[in-house]
């Protein structure tokens, strides 16, 4: 998906919801579970239930791959059922030597037909390029993560600056802000006006909030720039809103109250 | 696996050879292709042949990924088929929030019966405790690594040492020599000596021999501690020796040549 089609959807519709579909088989609804592919029909519900209040989804391959082949088949499914209106991601969060980071962006890229992917910066500038090789699609790599192991590395201090700086700064030069998004977690809202003093133009993913308690208001005040530029991921405190027959009907709930929220942040 | 039972296996077998099973559909044999799996086929070859000369087995899940269920199928088959004398390998390089990382750890661990996954650092312990957790597991995490990239991050200077230093020096307190190794490449000799000061009595898992040029004399000589202490990778060398119908017997023929040159350094 072209940068300029992903900033018309969140101009057009107000939002910049991307939901997270971390469907975990022990937390979907029993009453699914009678389903040949339970985590596909609570996905495909979900999807259906959101679709008018978000520009994207993220899908967590980990809770997929825990399950085997039956898992990747959910996958599949999954990626397939999401519309091209919609921005998909893998978040993978891969990275490994050339030739098999090649190896990676193929199976997201062209086996799945994800819009992006997540990648880890720890191998540096030949395991993230084979990603950016790809036309029309994205490279989205970890800067700021949202969970407390942050402060173990990427807050430590590195040639001067914060190791997730120099990440950030090294990283934007290998690709542009048409191909090369940055995940920056919500709970580090205070590090948020440095992160745009480094990258005023790209993308940033943001998970973190919902769950992980990350404020909305927060990094939306913050992060914003003049194409949105933000990504905000809920994940958890949508798709498990609820746990009866009506749980996409509750998905679809919050869903609306994080849109309605956005929609003014946008104004 | 227990360590006491690797150590052994290296020191009756005169080995610390892993083959890597970096098995590329696109390189495979012809004929091969005939197979209703052919990857697996292949496998199951390259594993017949070389058993004797190694101890572990190394599966580089990119490459299985990288052709959807049916690679998935292959990965499995080939995981159930190496026999349990052997330490197997998911070269995985996953790592995520810690929820996330506990459905990566029970994907290698549980449905997948490996006894060992590759994991990054970059976002910190929460993200590494998940696979700690699995008694008799190992958790193998990235420390420097063999590729270029290596100097985009690894290398640079973090708090008065370099940033793959404080990995290995921070992350080592978070497990034990017994559930815990390190990834350090066979390019990075020079840095070996260092990596020893720092971890006496880690296993480090050594890719880069072979194709990528590393030197299985120089890492030996400077890597080895009194239990060996290193497990060393070596993938396209062995698995793509022959292309032809003998190409197990010539991968059998370059495994047993690291095998006799390794008899000498374990001496």
């Amino acid at each position: 998906m072209h940068r300029n089609r992903l900033v018309e959807a969140i101009k057009n519709k107000g939002t910049y919801l991307c939901v997270g579909l971390d469907s975990d088989l022990s937390k979907i609804p029993k009453h699914l579970h009678v389903h040949p592919d339970p985590v596909f029909a609570f996905n495909k519900a979900i999807i259906d239930a959101t679709l008018d209040h978000c520009v994207s989804y993220k899908i967590n391959t980990a809770f997929y791959e825990s399950r085997g082949i039956k898992g990747w088949e959910s996958l599949e499914r999954t990626v397939a059922y999401i519309p091209d209106t919609h921005f998909k991601i893998a978040d993978a969060k891969r990275g490994d030597i050339g030739n098999t980071s090649t190896q990676y962006a193929k199976a997201f890229f062209e086996t799945l037909n994800f819009d992006a992917v997540t990648v880890a910066p720890y191998m540096g500038s030949d395991s993230i390029q084979p990603f950016l090789e790809y036309e029309k699609k994205w490279t989205i790599v970890l800067g700021l993560t949202s969970n407390k192991g942050a402060t173990d590395f990427e807050m430590q201090e590195a040639g001067g600056e914060k190791l997730y700086e120099k990440v950030l700064r090294t990283v934007s030069h290998w690709g542009n802000p048409g191909n090369l998004m940055f995940v920056a977690g919500a709970t580090q809202a205070e590090e948020f006006i440095n992160i745009r003093r480094i990258l005023p133009e790209h993308f940033l993913l943001v998970p973190g909030v919902g769950f992980q308690g990350g404020s909305l208001k927060d990094i939306s005040e913050k992060a914003m720039n003049k194409d949105c530029g933000i990504l905000v991921n809920v994940s958890r405190a949508i798709i498990f809103a609820g746990e009866t027959e009506n749980f996409a009907e509750e998905a679809r709930a919050i869903a609306a109250q994080y849109h309605e929220e956005m929609k003014q942040y946008l104004r």
